[in-house]
């Protein structure tokens, strides 16, 4: 398949992911990118319920072809747009997360691979859900400012501060099996992230990455994981707010888009058998640079997804 | 009391809402402008919750007197800064909305007269059960470009888009003294209002308000409401996304701010026993116009109440 | 059909016009919106080939039912989004008319109907060829900042000032039946329109509307344009910057949102044969109340000519 | 002199105001339009002393012949960039006051009409010390939110709320030809603007000019201002935040584009002796509407200038 | 003392900074963070009159625990929000220094550390003589682009390009225990800085950072100031325009946001007897990304402060 | 010469480049900033053409000296503004190339050296015919995103994409004398930039940046191109969005802003005799930080080009 833009500009069109054809159950595809517009999991600002809109339209700039590594996605696998979960409980964080496990059950179901984009963090608990079962704990490399392992907050035992805790809680993630990189940012206390520590998580602080720089990071990450099964889950607000502002609780210090996208890539043989990039908010996004970056890291995420053994 | 710009400049200084002292219990008040940070109710884009942070940043250029009536609310009352309603349950739309009516209910017993500010348009119906009982429907001054009288949406009863549905249906407002002023935009359905006109509420289009004038409709908003204790409810997207682009479900076409303010200013003299101003999103206002707006409806609507006989 | 908006939340799903199905061949349409991504003939700031998109984006908030008339354009018509015109030569302005002239040439050959979202306002001559012929020349309304009648600039010859004075010379619009409403900004000459006047147009200049309020100009241009058959252009730069920023030569002193909702709704009744609306330019754009307000424009342009007899 | 956009287009070149020639003392110049950067007498938000720069960008969109009245006054004078007043003092408000009052007293020396572009309000008393003496009194069309006849703030005698009040004490301007309009928001004290009052001034709120519209308004403006020399002073937050967001004062309610236009336009005939525009503030214009209005009210100032007798 | 977000949203109430309480006189505290809303002293764009209050905003978002280091700065010590200082003279640039100086006395008096939000770079002259004597030079670390050792500007003997040659001249600090980093841009004259070289300051440039990493250059901080007492002042144009637009003499090339908390982190165990934040300008920040910043530079400084011996 | 800060502030004035004086034939210079405003050949994003007009506003900031050489570039050569070269052929991309030709063939022929701002990149090739002949190939070093290389487009030979190739295929540049630095984003096909590769240029991606740091880099590029007379050519989406986003085709993941300076800096020595910055697009840039990264990148050029034997 030759590239769409050579018969028409990539800015024109109704923007699917990366300008791929639409998922519809008669026919068959490897690997969707899935919109997950929901944000009723926040703690801060919302508005990443927009994020798979934007998203999509800043992708139409994402070509075919991986520059540094030569892969070539969308002809290693069949690649569609899977559309948006419809949220049928958008008031109802727990009945919302039931409709986003069955959407991905679903595909699963279907043999097609996901590649989610939320939304906010709470979605992942969800999808994981849909993904495995108690008794087949993932690997799992979370990028991220924050560990995600706190506590009930407000009443809320699955708010967007928590996916990884319960997800452990629920034998869905191999704790021992898991890694957290670029986690930075003063704590509400001092246990905030106790939980991590406490069930034998890696957590790589954003100036230990620094130290060690990104190859060494990648390094530490493929170690932590190894060959099993394992998961991915990007949420943006680990790349710094200077280069993706359009976020619900920024955090200063983060990674450079380079350092993200090198880190994804370096990923590229692990056993992934799914993947999010979530926390896109375009309402603080004047220069749409957040949702431009988003689709990028999307694109090595599928790199790595169509990677796999 | 002297205006305080005499001695600190109106940008500097924690900003509470027209620089007004901050409410406690202790001490004795007749009116309260109260945060109301709470968007769990919208069905588009999220971003009141920070409605009343910025209208009280930007109600620092309100001044003392009233130009045009010369109204001087701050010398007629003790009108203090009420502070946010700590919602618990941000989780939970009719939790939180209980947690709402209690705190409207302690400013009720403490004999403080409340001017709320949200938040989704959903945060009135609990406004008005703390305000009035069944047996005793307001009357209602409804400026917005919504009835806001549908039904059930997604699941959700309590929605911003069906709280004057709600609120007559539970007797807390007499449909036949309410007038809704400033409608306009294409439906859902043909019928998705006509609860407001089977029930006997005076809808006034904004076609309607072109064609008459806003003298006019001041008088038809007094004649409507009558003698009577009402409450007044105004929606900033009532208010052209021109002149008022901050908010969540907006509608082209609608009131200069100039045609706002007098529309406001012209009910000077009804026995308004309560009132609002919802739906400033913050996140969808560059030049902060909203809320600056916003706190310029707030102190017409401060001069209303405290120019009732 | 019921809305869609009962099943899934308006901000999700891929963004085509107003949410409707994607045009195919193989299945009938009585209308199409078709989106013309090119700006390759504009005097001043490029950024109209972004304006389909937005227009797209944004045009999700368009329920189905006009409030003020009742007309249901869904219902009346199969309406369908047509996709946008592929430009084959956009390096070539003459060329690129040509694929235009081709694209809306197949659409009239299917027995659809366009209503097209441009682009620069160069695009509506090789609309017009394609949609009728020298010796069938329609009646117009024009509703623009600017007369489009002027001549060559810098070589061009069909650049986006020159629309309509080489519409008249080539026969496709008639200028006895030819209105030009909300005129105004200063002239590079006096006689920069002069083409309008000497070929008998009539030229409304917004003071002149401002005089006669927007029922009077509405009569004025039913009596121009007359029973026959006519075109209606939209130019958003009508309207005045502070509602709709986003185009590329804005002029002070134009519409308010509602006065042009009102004009277009006055054409019901006309024999409007096609139409489009023009020059949303959305770098400029930073609400996104321009998109939003042509998405509403567009919606009162199809209630007008599915409501033609 | 043909239009330079026939030649070049409009976005390129170094901008002067309106593209015009800079001046020379050496060449001989009717009028010249001049820059005043300086905004050390703001109470609010300062940025103005970038206006003259901003306005300069945007006034190359202003053409040569005014489409209403057919005055073409580059044809009809020698019209110049006068460039920037250099403030040898930006640190001392009266010193910086003795700048401005110098360079506007060597243009008058040199047989210059002025016209200035601020900086803020301030700079109008200065100007009126150049442009006249005690024992010659002007008139004065003021358009502005504010009276600008307050009394001393924070120690400064000088600052941009008082300059009318120090024209009148020291005699350069004369109240009973005095029309201040537009004038609306809450004051600090009943008594802010009392000087207006009691000096004879006439004071139109803009409620009163929304009764009884621009033509009136125009009227009431010629027969206070009568046959003799005067002045005319525009502050652009006369203009409704809407339209000009760009300002460190903002007043919501004001005018709309199209009437600020009419009403400069309406005073052709009036002898203007020197006149300015005002407080542009471009760090508050994220989409240069301010600015571009801004250079479309000058150009009918200078159509005024040219057009007395 | 519990985080306040485990009973109300961070984006909820009226914003101090770090939603600390507000200091009073009655009530002892060790340290207060203090707003200088004053830009009079700036050579080009003014604003950050407004940083106070942004700052305030956007640092409701900072947490009670240092991530990296542990500390807990509201538990080492009493913490509070000293208000913004009054200033009585914001026309007259050396009064203005006077308010400011009474001001920060009256802290040093009761016994308060100050930390200080400006403001520009001009006011940390008045706080080093109210925190110091002639006779008692304090160690400098200065984070900046600039040097701010220039001489008079404009007749301006104390605009914000001169506050440590003054201070240095006047005694209030050490130059052979000063560094300042981050230096860079073009300069006016080759000797522009001269007097920090001369006097024996120690300059870095931002390319010596970069060659030697922030670990390194924290020694050399470290290692020219001692273990005498010091101040520590930083310059949010030290940071790079990416992450930090908001300034009003932006230099590009400059820090990182993790570079910057780095270095400050880096201080910790020196003596610092008091600390400032300057030069965040709101007017120019869409993102609001340089007053979030500054909040979390803030809270390293905070940390440094309680962390002394 | 004086640094004209010391007799007028920055901001003031009509801003030429960097506050020179303008070029008149009449007068000699060595060195001009020559203004390209043409964006006829993007493929993406267009609004270049407003790039000259935004650099020359914020270039006002830039001084005298070199902070880090010393070099005085001012004092070293007589340095112009060069005005914008006249487009008269906006329309048609290959006469509008003639007509950069001819401006810059006049340049060349008055012995002036140019320094150009675009524009897209197209316009590098008129520029490069200008400066040299078949016979007579210049060394390229080549800072961008993109190795624009590619072959025809859309049926253009001549896009933004192509201009490098088309040089080599002219002879105007040596591909073995030629660096190719910051290469990075998907590839259309995997043989996109082959043509660099083929004919034997030297193509940096960014990662091999990141392994070696920029002092390799420079070593490289000096390397590469040695003694002989070379061309620097600097695309500005050759830095990340983070700091540059005013362009039309970003790429995530490029150089911080003082990477840029510094791989620039580095080349000081080469034989550079022509040079060009290119593609800044003003409405993608809400902060200025482009426009204003582009005049500091245009002074460091302008050091090396005063900086050659």
């Amino acid at each position: 398949m030759n590239d769409p833009s050579t018969f028409r500009p990539r800015y024109t069109g109704i923007p699917s992911f990366m300008r791929l054809p639409i998922y519809s159950p008669e026919k068959p595809a490897d690997i969707a990118i899935i919109g997950v517009p929901f944000d009723g999991g926040v703690t801060n600002r919302p508005g990443t319920r927009h994020g798979p809109r934007e998203v999509r339209n800043h992708s139409s700039l994402i070509r075919r072809v991986n520059q540094v590594t030569g892969a070539a996605p969308f002809e290693a696998a069949q690649v569609v747009d899977g559309g948006d979960v419809i949220i049928e409980h958008p008031y109802e964080l727990v009945a919302a997360h039931g409709d986003i496990e069955a959407a991905f059950r679903d595909f699963r179901t279907a043999g097609v691979t996901a590649l989610a984009v939320g939304g906010d963090h709470s979605i992942t608990l969800p999808i994981l859900r849909a993904l495995t079962g108690p008794d087949e704990p993932l690997g799992l490399v979370h990028i991220d400012a924050h560990c995600d392992t706190g506590d009930d907050y407000f009443g809320s035992r699955f708010q967007h501060g928590t996916p990884f805790r319960r997800a452990a809680e629920e034998g869905l993630i191999d704790p021992k099996r898991t890694i957290q990189i670029g986690i930075r940012g003063s704590l509400s206390s001092a246990d905030q992230w106790q939980f991590s520590y406490d069930s034998g998580m890696r957590v790589m602080l954003i100036e230990e990455v620094y130290d060690r720089g990104i190859l060494d990071t990648i390094a530490e990450a493929r170690n932590v994981v190894g060959a099993g099964p394992c998961y991915l889950s990007f949420d943006i607000d680990s790349v710094d707010p200077a280069f993706a502002p359009g976020t619900g609780t920024p955090e200063v210090g983060g990674f450079s888009s380079l350092e993200a996208l090198m880190l994804v890539r370096g990923l590229t043989g692990l056993d992934v058998v799914g993947a999010d990039l979530v926390e896109v908010a375009p309402p603080f996004d004047p220069t749409n640079n957040t949702a431009f970056l988003a689709a990028n890291i999307l694109f090595e995420q599928l790199c790595v997804l169509t990677g796999r053994k």
